[in-house]
């Protein structure tokens, strides 16, 4: 861990509302819903440890611990994507936390504006995308 | 498992969108964020395993599964306070639900409409109440 990631989890563990929160006691992982403030959709849920929160505290900007590559990444770190914090939330068992943000762009890596971009048809069961995609993921992230 | 249940999952299957979803191999759980349509608020998020997406897919209300009881629960069981599905969509990754719902009541067994009603002042770090409790604990639950 780098200092800034020290000084930053220094700073989270004085704030008073972190002794309401649960990391996962196994992963020492929470989830983080993330919210669009301005127009109320949920763009993603992704997870945080410690340093990750500290950090997206500390900068404004959210930042995520990947669980399959196990690292941090920073939303939009490729992409130019990123999202900047406007409220942070947690709910009654502070086992997962609710972030409101403004978004650059696409919080999606396939391009849309949110992840939950298809939605269940109640009748057929089938998926059915419901929004435009707003860019290629080619044209943010290259070609694969 | 009972005959409904079993009926739910059959049922749950043979929709195209389940092969797009991703339960936690260990667990068998998804989480499932949920928000209430009219108001665009995140109300809470909790787990579900097959069973209980096939319940809430076939009774169009609401039912999770408990961690730490180890139970089905359907939102409201005990309160009244249940949730009926609008829409049920899903994310890029598959492994994570939101379920948009109409909500009678208060989501928050704390008795607050959403789970969510703390949220952390960027000044002094301190968790700050956000909304007006709509019911005290003991007037849904009973006196403990």
């Amino acid at each position: 861990m780098v200092n800034h990631q020290i000084s930053a989890i220094l700073h989270l563990v004085n704030m008073s509302f972190y002794n309401q929160l649960k990391f996962d006691e196994a992963t020492g992982l929470i989830p983080a819903i993330i919210k669009e403030q301005n127009t109320g959709r949920v763009l993603m849920m992704a997870w945080m440890n410690r340093a990750s929160l500290a950090q997206t505290l500390a900068t404004g900007k959210t930042q995520f611990w990947s669980r399959s590559k196990k690292r941090f990444w920073m939303k939009g770190e490729s992409s130019g994507h990123i999202q900047t914090v406007k409220d942070v939330a947690f709910d009654c068992d502070g086992d997962t936390i609710l972030i409101q943000v403004d978004q650059i762009g696409a919080a999606c890596h396939e391009g849309y504006k949110s992840c939950f971009f298809r939605s269940v048809d109640s009748g057929s069961g089938d998926a059915k995308i419901i929004e435009p995609q707003l860019v290629s993921p080619e044209q943010v992230y290259g070609k694969k």
